[in-house]
């Protein structure tokens, strides 16, 4: 029996927050604002939202793969975002897909397509549905939506233990991976905050980010060789560990957001499972001491499993809005030898950069999960459950993600920071949050990682949450950056990814989309127009 | 005073190996195949090979740049493959440039490729022409050709030391990279062998292989953005340290091999000059003993520099040919830390899978400059200087490389050494010489370069080779390498290329070039026909 998720919010439906953990956060907002109570909208009931009737009639080949109920549109109207659960409760679902199809081979996804060639309609290709980009959100201008969910396309299919690769197919979810490979040495060990509830083929196409703070960030550096079929035919690379035969064509499927195709298959490089793991907290005086730990670390080539730089006020309970401390995880891990060596040379550029290690936490097994890093693990996990209960007082809050050279980072993290809390005043009439953590780092810069949080106005909530987070991704790209470093472009971000990438590569990537989508079939209006 | 490199064969006009090393050389093959002598065809002159007139007229206000002088289109007809050497020495050369170009910024660039647009000529982006896989050669069908190099556009514009990183233009040289960058703390160490006479634009058209063993095999993992001159317009990556918007533009600039555009500039990631360093060889009773070795190396995440398998009779003097024996050169380098933890553990992976480390080497500084690994590395840096004296001598002698995943990497390295030898034998009527060694290595597979050499006929040797070089790159293919793992596509690699990649990535890539060279004037033939 699959178990239900949640269709106006992050998780299943038989998950939520505790009473306790709702109460501790809604105080402490409430405390921040100067606030005694909040008017709490109770969370939308299926038949509160009025769907329009499915405009598509399903032929009887494809009643078995396909459905048109109530609920399943429901839950695949939307994706994850802040903004997603804003507007569920406001039980507003203008454009849910007319038919949702469930394909559980390959044939079936080219017959589904063969379908939505037939009756002109758009395929929208779902993973877990986890985006927060509008990847997955059928648009108003589209005449009828098939959204293809992939979920029954979920078996490992292969485990090659020698090369320490495995096949496996693209509607499989983060955690059914590591069941199957439970009993092996392996792991993909590909986690983010997402990942209960995303696939390797969302992963593949969004170009997702994991667990890995260094080295390989990305799916990207996790893909030995992809599967997809388009609506001209299927693409296989062929698995190779390493190739220069001309541009790499798995990387024009890493990124594609289903505008190419469907993937449904791709070989994966697996890790061996640690056994070596030494993990520890370093607070530094403030959020530039601990990046200038981090670069010389990243620039050293230690390659540390962890390296997420928070600020402490981010990171740990308890700790006063105007503390200016920063807090680095830090955590090296191997499945082959001990990493002493590599934990006292990062521990001494921390040291000269002005950190303090955790000394406690060193030589604990379980390093990772007490402390300062288990306090922040905890919330890490626990963080994608608390959008549903903003969204229902009308508290505004969110996350936007970037990257930047080390040279230009100390004035960007500044302006963007600023540009932020200026937003947010402007736009809420008082002082809101803001908070910046490195998740991904590299020799030549990090990846910053944005969340605010403001008091918004129930009346428009909707609107003041766009305008802040439209003005601040904005900014990072005006200012150098990138959209977004690992929660890909879809819908919301076509604006700025537009300013960004090279115009000519746009014309490109229209040029090869003509080829394998010559309809247009597939996904519009994310990444490029047809 | 630029100095005058070598028309007809590798490096230039003024060096050469000694008389000894050629004695020596000559006399080991004389005695391996049971000759006396060999009838030594003298290089070519530049006048003893014609060439039909130029079929273009310079305009008056290209003059300045662009050349049609009979030595200038003679040094740009060819590659540096030794069936390039091999039709020089023939004084055969059918189909040379009509002009070169020698732009001296954008706008020159942007000049040229207009007027080759304007008069319907193909043009041919040129670094420094050390193609080993036809890369930079016009064709017969070709009315008329315009070759542009890019050697005038050779500086080092822009050092970042806190990113660590450089904005250097397409058409420098590899030494030129480290002269600038002297004074520095910093090295771009992308070293192979034709380093000394082939430019970055040229490694990031071909995605060639480079110094490290590991980690950074290709030249893709130093590039943070690319700057490239289409016969649309001007395309410009923006300088990112990572970044999930839609599938990477540099990725498509990666391996284009001239179809798109002329890569200009791009921003590179340097590496500190190392002030660690620890290498030793270690001798394996066989190839494929080493190979488990380097698997276990690989997998184990210790990122060796180097970490070359080498077979004893291909590495070292004075080793009978039918000695089985291997040997791994291993090197350790770090700019930041010692690395005596890395290298134990290395060793120890080498004890287990059979190996005996050359403990005399171990601690010596300059030890990959002495002993196994200096007489090979020696040999590695000499090895391209004889490719003309094998051709004087009717000497068939190439190399070809591939990868494979270590699940099938010893029956495919038995099938491909065997298809090797087999066919030097029904070729030549005798039996020849093949070895392969590992250039770099990944977790899940290593990069195979095997090298073959024979005793031809004069009459026929380049049918001769090209047979066994056809033959054999075919093999690679059908048993599921790849047909380049960092030597590039160009025309001599196409038809295994065909076969190797998805039909639909070439037609995508077809439709994305369409967009950008719409009249296909960008070096036709290489990757994809128009």
């Amino acid at each position: 029996m699959r178990r239900q998720k949640k269709f106006y919010a992050w998780g299943y439906a038989d998950e939520d927050l505790s009473a306790e953990e709702i109460k501790y956060w809604e105080q402490g907002i409430a405390k921040h604002y100067g606030v005694s109570s909040f008017d709490v909208t109770p969370p939308p009931k299926p038949d509160e939202i009025t769907l329009r009737a499915p405009r598509v009639s399903v032929p009887s080949a494809l009643q078995e793969i396909v459905r048109t109920d109530h609920l399943t549109r429901l839950e695949h109207s939307y994706g994850k975002a802040g903004f997603d659960a804003c507007r569920m409760f406001m039980r507003s679902v203008p454009n849910p897909p007319d038919a949702i199809a469930f394909p559980k081979d390959e044939d079936d996804v080219v017959r589904v397509l063969a379908w939505c060639d037939q009756i002109g309609a758009k395929a929208i290709p779902y993973g877990g549905g986890s985006s927060v980009v509008k990847g997955i959100e059928p648009q108003a201008e589209f005449e009828k939506v098939v959204t293809i969910s992939m979920r029954e396309m979920d078996k490992v299919l292969e485990v090659d233990p020698v090369s320490s690769a495995a096949r496996i197919q693209g509607g499989i979810y983060g955690p059914a991976i590591e069941d199957h490979l439970r009993d092996t040495p392996f792991t993909m060990r590909h986690y983010m905050q997402a990942y209960r509830c995303s696939t390797l083929g969302g992963w593949i196409a969004t170009r997702s980010g994991g667990h890995y703070a260094t080295l390989w960030t990305h799916i990207d550096d996790f893909v030995e060789s992809t599967r997809m079929v388009t609506p001209t035919g299927t693409l296989e690379t062929r698995r190779l560990p390493g190739s220069g035969a001309g541009p790499s064509p798995d990387r024009m499927v890493l990124g594609s957001e289903g505008i190419l195709g469907i993937i449904t298959e791709a070989w994966v490089r697996l890790r061996r499972k640690p056994t070596f793991r030494i993990a520890t907290s370093v607070r530094f005086p403030n959020f530039y001491a601990g990046a200038e730990a981090v670069r010389g670390i990243t620039q050293a080539n230690l390659f540390p499993a962890n390296c997420r730089l928070l600020e402490a006020r981010e990171a740990l309970p308890d700790i006063p809005w105007s503390n200016e401390e920063a807090v680095l995880m830090l955590t090296f891990e191997s499945a082959d030898h001990p990493l002493d060596a590599w934990m006292a040379r990062a521990l001494e550029i921390c040291r000269d950069a002005g950190g303090t290690p955790d000394a406690s936490a060193l030589d604990d097994e379980n390093s990772h999960r007490s402390g300062a890093a288990g306090a922040w693990r905890n919330k890490f996990i626990r963080a994608p459950h608390y959008s549903e209960h903003a969204a229902a007082r009308g508290i505004l809050s969110a996350t936007f993600e970037t990257s930047m050279t080390w040279d230009r980072f100390r004035d960007f993290h500044g302006k963007i920071s600023a540009i932020t809390r200026d937003t947010l005043k402007r736009v809420t009439g008082r002082d809101g949050t803001v908070t910046c953590r490195f998740t991904h780092v590299y020799p030549d810069g990090p990846c910053l990682y944005f969340t605010f949080g403001g008091l918004g106005d129930k009346r428009n909530q909707l609107e003041q949450l766009m305008e802040v987070l439209t003005v601040c991704t904005a900014a990072t790209v005006a200012h150098g950056g990138t959209t977004t470093h690992h929660h890909a472009v879809g819908r919301f971000h076509r604006p700025f990814y537009d300013k960004q990438r090279p115009e000519l590569f746009a014309q490109a990537l229209r040029g090869a989309k003509r080829v394998l989508d010559p309809k247009g079939l597939m996904n519009p209006g994310v990444l490029i127009d047809p």
